[in-house]
């Protein structure tokens, strides 16, 4: 979607309100030749009565054959093109452990590694410590680093990865990873790689001189590297680009910090579906939009477990009702990628949607699933970034284009 | 279409005839769910009999969720991207109205509107005031303001909208809009806003502090606004790019305009849909290429109207066979875009499309409609502005790509 057109053409003051509900990982495949996918499979009355009501397609997150990580996926859903808005890597790491960048912070990821006396690295992952090692060695270097003027933050994330923020005034991120990218080599200095990131490579680099002098006798994570070093992004917003105001509703700390990114709102994290539907009852007459995000679907196809998933895909088909009692202009169902349980990973497999508006041209197909939105109206390969600009369209909020 | 593309593969002397029918608005909606659109309910037997050797699909004129406004529908069914080739309002207008606007002309939008005695706008359309006080108005200028060395034109176009063109040499029309865009403010003045258009902002400026002298004792309209300068693109000309001698056959000036406007010829409009096909025949020794455009299934529409769309359609099929009996070697009957009489207005909905050649490779679909042109070999989102393209390899008139 391109903002500079969309934006001119809002209609003021429109009321249409849009519910985008995503269950991660949705597309699936058969188990076997011939059989049905985890939707296909799954008994989905709610959802097959409103397809017959809806269009029906397959998007597709990024491009042909690519595999969307988490952040695209949501990105793209939300009408961003991921391969021209990319998230810096730091930036996304703290997205994802619900951390609050703020404007200015430079972050990084961080891996604890192993180096040799001569300070060559021997481990890149520090034999994979577990979280709790991890937290531990944040502590100490919080505890121990000090840096005049700014403040540093140190935030385990899984195993031997973990989160470094500084915060402070007229720092910039375009420096250089000090990963060697191999063993036997001793990790690279911080360098700025424009000079608008000078000031910042050289805390950088006193945080790393400090740092390892702190972790000198710990073992096996006697060292660190950092990766990525990114700032949030400077884009248009999702509710001044659509005039929509928006909210994200979901259980995890990464899709809420991906819409945050986007300026939508976030309230803390529910603890179920139900929950989720209660929220998004109780915040109807104050938003446009609602993103409302299940996990467990993706959870389960990485798992690769079929039975689960279908099941948890039928959960979600009991919420339907609800959604619909409170008459969304628009209503689309879908998902951020595919996870088939047969690869217990994500894939590129085009992910199925349905797009239910009073005024969509109807497909008249009375099934969800990957078989029966081949046959729709949005086609095979719809790009998932087009999504918003016809869920506006639907919902009235688009003037003509042109004379 | 990408005119650097086609140009070097054009068949020098290529015979191949391609006709382009469009029926203004033609896609449409179910009016209760379950229901048929108005080309579905139509009775078109020789469009279904042509459709089966046909490709069908459904096309898109600008992005998805964008209506189209007519200017850039047609625009696109000409090959021309209408995010890339963007025409002025001005310019627009003058289309709209038939005059025949020159190049180096200045083009602009005006609204007489009501001002009070310190100039300030009080009301932006002088109430609305009928055609017939606009052509008034214009006359009165037209007869009383003198630039020496210019010629001025004042047209009405409707209510208190008219048309202000400038001829002279040496403007250009990058020149500020006088409409303050609320009352309560004084109009602007006509700035240059870049150093070309100096010169015709200064004509611009004289032309206005002459006519407010003029109208100060009219009422309501006592002074205009200013909107939209603009000159005839210079854009890739249609008969030139693609190698096609071009006639426009419509019965409105705002489509001859628009074909005007990329190069084609254009008689004297029509006054009937039979006289639309006897040009057509007239004219078929003479052209390589003929637009032919339908405007009432567009107008039906509008006024919501869904069984006279429905017989006008049924009014077109049965000219086919007229056209048919030419033997084209291309024939596609599409719409610009849909006017569903559900809405009453253009709308964003994939418009059918229907190409014959004796060298496509058929469908097989024995019916025009949305429904079977949702299977059709063109697919769902087709872009408009690739029909030409694919009317050129299919009348033998574009060679391979690279040896």
């Amino acid at each position: 979607m391109d903002f500079n057109i969309i934006k001119p053409l809002l209609v003021e003051d429109a009321k249409g309100k849009i519910v985008l509900l995503v269950m991660d990982g949705l597309g699936g495949l058969p188990m076997e030749p011939g059989g049905k996918t985890e939707l296909e499979t799954a008994h989905t009355p709610n959802m097959d009565a409103l397809a017959e009501k809806s269009m029906l397609g397959l998007h597709e997150g990024i491009r042909p054959g690519i595999t969307p990580g988490s952040g695209p996926a949501h990105l793209s859903l939300f009408g961003y093109d991921p391969l021209k808005y990319v998230v810096g890597r730091g930036a996304l790491s703290a997205l994802g452990i619900d951390f609050d960048l703020q404007e200015n912070d430079i972050a990084a990821r961080g891996n604890f590694c192993t180096v040799d006396e001569e300070g060559r690295v021997t481990d890149r992952r520090a034999g994979r410590i577990p979280t709790e090692v991890s937290e531990g060695l944040c502590r100490l270097l919080r505890e121990n680093v000090r840096i005049p003027g700014y403040e540093v933050f140190l935030e385990p994330v899984k195993e031997y990865r973990f989160l470094l923020v500084i915060r402070g005034e007229g720092l910039k991120a375009n420096i250089q990873e000090t990963d060697p990218q191999g063993v036997g080599k001793k990790p690279l200095k911080a360098c700025a790689l424009d000079s608008d990131s000078e000031k910042a490579a050289e805390i950088v680099q006193e945080f790393v001189r400090q740092a390892e002098k702190v972790l000198a006798n710990e073992s096996p994570a006697n060292m660190f590297l950092l990766r990525g070093f990114a700032q949030l992004p400077d884009w248009p917003k999702f509710p001044d680009g659509l005039g929509l105001k928006a909210i994200a509703i979901a259980m995890y700390p990464m899709y809420r910090g991906v819409a945050k990114l986007v300026g939508m709102d976030s309230p803390p994290a529910a603890q179920s579906y139900e929950e989720e539907i209660d929220m998004l009852e109780e915040n109807w007459d104050a938003y446009d939009f609602f993103f409302v995000h299940i996990k467990k679907t993706d959870s389960y196809g990485e798992d690769g477990d079929f039975e689960k998933k279908v099941h948890e895909i039928e959960k979600v088909d009991a919420l339907i009702p609800r959604i619909m009692a409170l008459d969304p202009s628009v209503l689309i169902i879908t998902g951020d990628h595919s996870t088939p349980c047969l690869l217990k990973t994500h894939s590129w497999h085009p992910v199925p949607v349905l797009l239910y508006s009073k005024v969509c041209r109807p497909d008249g197909i009375a099934s969800f699933g990957e078989g029966a939105c081949r046959q729709g109206g949005l086609g095979v390969r719809f790009p998932a970034f087009a999504l918003m600009s016809l869920a506006l369209a639907n919902a009235g909020r688009l003037e003509k284009f042109g004379a």
